[in-house]
């Protein structure tokens, strides 16, 4: 496992931050899919360090390459290899830490995993990582299209800044420049944003991913229950430690009878629900009505005041961390949320087309 | 998958709650391994409904039978094949809802799936799924106490009910009789079951969950990180809806400074943090410091007041909930967690074993 | 993996010989279809011994038990668990042999593999283990026939005894009590079997399967092609240790143009090939043609004259096996062929549904 | 499943060969291992076409490119992406037989399973995608070189032409210039493809491959038994329909008295088998002795004669293959051979340390 995403849509994915390339393998996009390349290279230019302040000052061309599984913008059934140079790598930004274990960075983890401390910098630890993620999510994001389920994401909150607790934004809230739904809000965060950088700190907050048009009976009764996967799919995101459906958190200190969803008919003959508690899934499997996810991230590890810490071989260190970092991920970590969201969907979704039996 | 957890210690599952039988297969229990069956027969019990109102007054024996893989209480290598018998199984109880959609019931997706509606209850949605689990995860904890690691977990809420949010309890603290650390919450918390039960209603909550003894170095960089796996294996349980690690919610408010842990040597040259607000976890990969999960739980959808809803085909309709069911599933629910998380490790901590080379 | 086979439909196998049970749990039946239960019962009885010389006195019922994911012989879509039991195990029988390693039996690599020895007998490495085969290759076998795909198989050698090496048998050259469409050579067989049987010896031979109305496009290019994988079911069988479609192993030694098949449009617009060299199958992927395998048993290697070899400590020894042994395990081992085939087909048969995008 | 192979050390492969670029990512490399990089480009070389007649004219020069996973030769133990561009594509060589099935190529079978013909030749079906194998098969002969295992291929039958039926040649009997162990049997070979290359025809053979060194207790008891994905992984090598380890065919003819390995002890206090009529693998585990198969390929399909056939849309045509071909696969296959032994022994070596306790 480990490197791979999905049973039947498959990324499998490598790179490290300050090595070669970035790329990964994606496998399950259907023959005779027409994909649009460019939009591809549209999701990795929003995960893109910008040249506002909140993001790192590495700018990557981040150029995507196919090397194989297209021709002419058709899939041909066949497995997509596709790669990023790296070529903005500074390894040596990396020197002044390199023997000191940086506090929450995977610096120690890696270093008893493996056995070895890697010169290339964060390695497989960083978030770059996710560029992989985003191409393959972009794939997938297309082919939902084709079948009405769409996949919307925004920050919900920025340290102490936070959206008011509503899913069911219109559309026309959401403007290709604002990365959540109330503009004053947004135009705080970026504020509060800029501040902290200047004072050499970083920022968490909750990004809320939406999912609409999914049908009712997508996913698995027990272990892979849909909002378990979706959920080890959120947590796998850099900096993510927590996740939650819908108003699942609020719910444990609720009765049921304040949090069942009572179901109903539509005007259209529609099975549906009032409320929306079960944030679209029921036992583990869609119930049709939007899926409804809230992603926890914690402040970025990468501080630039003085911290204190141990060296490799266990002596104690003081050290300011050096380096081009972000001072919060979530503005990036959008289109990267939604690339796990579309993969997960697109994986059960092809799955759910062989369960009943068709005589 | 769906039916298999694990990828070197393994768990397949089978059984619908009112079916003939619930089992499974557990593959990766090492050869030559002494295995005290009766403490897996200990944990179910501690899964077990209880004369206590908070519970169901399905009464199951369920008394675990082995099949194979296991000779005079020694592993041999080959799959354990495993069942309990269903031997309380009453559908009649179903009879009078079979048609209709229960409020936040498998009920509708399933059919939606399935295309079809099973005569024996929930299926695969009931909780007495989880025996199989609570039985392979009996069996992880006994290969995991060998090697130092240990997984205890506790209610940490009922409803607004709460302990004191600390972690860090001191093993005095937990009496077999006891769910929680603080005995008088727990008083209170049996009070506040009994009450809603008289109402008809029902509760949800959280668990905690601390793994301590992992050594640093398990889990995995990228989509397999050792936390986005735990919290999938949470958020399989029935009626969890969300999970988060150590005080990862918290966090998202707070800035860098204040959440990042800083590493120490301790009196015996082990690297420690000061905090943990990675709880035990950083870049997906364990740290050597405890592993710290908070579960939590809906409140179950069956309750007996009256509830609005719709028939198969769509027509409204009004009802109340007959048959067996929980008020409150927490109190059983804690073997399931610790399954959970035991399988999960002992998983990781296999794979561990290959990682470095080894001249 | 090991004690699974497919990956979409799927057989999780459990049981030693001389165990409480044999069984397994089988995924990916789909929802809604009729499964004739009976007819699973009677590929058990096709695989049983029979009076006749040829197979071990060791009588089993073989009475099949399914404990989940079947309601009224309707398929629910869950998990499909079974059982049968050991009835006749005789472990005692193996006593006087406890401790030697029987040549080209597995007992000497299962020491080395698990490093114990199990009192009761091969574990897995026996025969019985393919009970759970045959009722998944049951079940498999009813899909495919909707679909217009059959699995034949029949003895095409015994020791040196062999049939016509054509493939295209007419359907009414098999009955039910003949095990190969000769019956003059299968009469011979039957002698050489009991002449055999009476010297203590055992025997081989091959047994081709031929499965027809497999659609093309079935199968896939690289490392699963569709007769890697039948090759690998074949192979994991007891005593095979070769296997060859159609006339694979006669075209090594001829040329290009020799072994060719050219192609040619039928009477009702369908794409056949004149010769079958390829054995139905062209780059991994089936053309529509029949299915040729042809799968080579070495004698069973449990003969009653005196055998030299060391103990388990490596002292020299001599001995002779008792117990129930088959002399051939070919008749017996029709049901067997025929189950991975169908396990196999069906497999990649569900795979193929989702390799074309369909708008 | 289908591009990826092993379970713990994996090959993901990708890229057709009239594409942009072969390549794949290895997963499994244990982190700290030194790792011979040029002697991986030196396996790509053995696998080259040369000047000598039996091989196609496209010349490439095939050299690899390491993307990530490796630094100064290091194994950092995260996933090992590379790429090998293609650089000589003359997709034009196809444009006359573009629209038609060429006989036993897998032209039908693609357009069956995917819906559509690339422009881009054989796609994933060409030989040209064994790249990745050789690859990742040279990474892990350098880990398996560490513990005392060898793997050793040579040609023994090129059409009519046949070395003797030994297996335990002298090591000194191969050298680097000859494919196969008699140097004038080899010479007679070459001679016969030269004369088949003047007449338009192709050749087939057989490959044989010894493994020494494997310890006792490698491989699965059931569906994974060591030599069913031994025989799956030659199975899946272009051109190879059938497989047999040891002598197992002529064992089919043969009674058990005959073939049984009885075991004796040797000097050293090691436990072998007179005869290896098991081929190192008894019950599906390697018992210590040399692991032998035999791997046979049929002509390749890519004849230089007029044939028959019919184009897309099923009319007759006559036609002659154009474009750059082998006329025997066998010299240029014998690092793919290894390439699929050594992959699969190291993955079963992996996974056999897990299968005992280590209290």
């Amino acid at each position: 496992m480990s490197n791979t995403w999905g049973s039947l849509f498959k990324l499998h994915s490598f790179g490290e931050s300050h090595g070669v390339a970035m790329g990964g393998i994606v496998e399950g996009m259907p023959a005779g899919f027409k994909l649009d390349v460019s939009a591809l290279q549209q999701e990795l230019n929003r995960r893109k360090a910008s040249i506002n302040t909140y993001s790192t000052t590495r700018f990557e061309p981040d150029e995507l390459i196919i090397l194989s599984g297209i021709e002419h913008e058709i899939c041909l059934g066949s497995p997509i290899g596709f790669l990023i140079w790296n070529k903005a790598q500074k390894p040596q930004d990396y020197k002044s830490t390199h023997d000191i274990l940086r506090p929450s960075h995977a610096d120690y983890t890696y270093l008893a995993k493996y056995g070895l401390h890697a010169q290339s910098g964060g390695g497989r630890s960083s978030a770059r990582e996710t560029l992989s993620r985003v191409v393959a999510g972009a794939m997938a994001k297309q082919v939902l299209c084709h079948y009405g389920i769409t996949v919307q994401s925004w920050i919900q909150q920025i340290g102490p800044l936070a959206c008011k607790d509503i899913w069911d934004w219109p559309a026309t809230q959401f403007k290709s420049e604002s990365m959540c739904p109330e503009i004053d809000v947004w135009n705080h965060m970026q504020n509060l944003i800029e501040t902290t950088q200047k004072q050499g700190n970083t920022l968490g907050g909750t990004i809320r991913c939406i999912i609409t048009g999914v049908p009712a009976g997508i996913g698995e009764p027990v272990f892979d229950k849909l909002h378990a996967k979706l959920g080890q799919g959120m947590l796998s995101i850099p900096t993510v430690k927590a996740v939650a459906f819908a108003d699942a958190i609020a719910c444990t200190s609720k009765f049921g009878s304040e949090t069942n969803d009572a179901f109903y008919t539509d005007a259209h003959g529609k099975i549906k629900t009032h409320t929306n508690h079960s944030g679209g899934i029921q036992g583990g499997i869609s119930n049709g009505m939007p899926i409804c996810i809230e992603t926890f991230f914690k402040p970025i590890s990468s501080i630039r005041s003085e911290q204190h810490s141990v060296t490799h071989d266990g002596k104690a260190t003081t050290f300011a961390i050096e380096g081009r970092h972000d001072v919060c991920v979530l503005p990036r970590a959008l289109p990267i949320v939604e690339a796990m969201a579309a993969m997960t969907i697109l994986d059960f979704w092809m799955l759910q087309q062989l369960k009943q039996f068709k005589a």
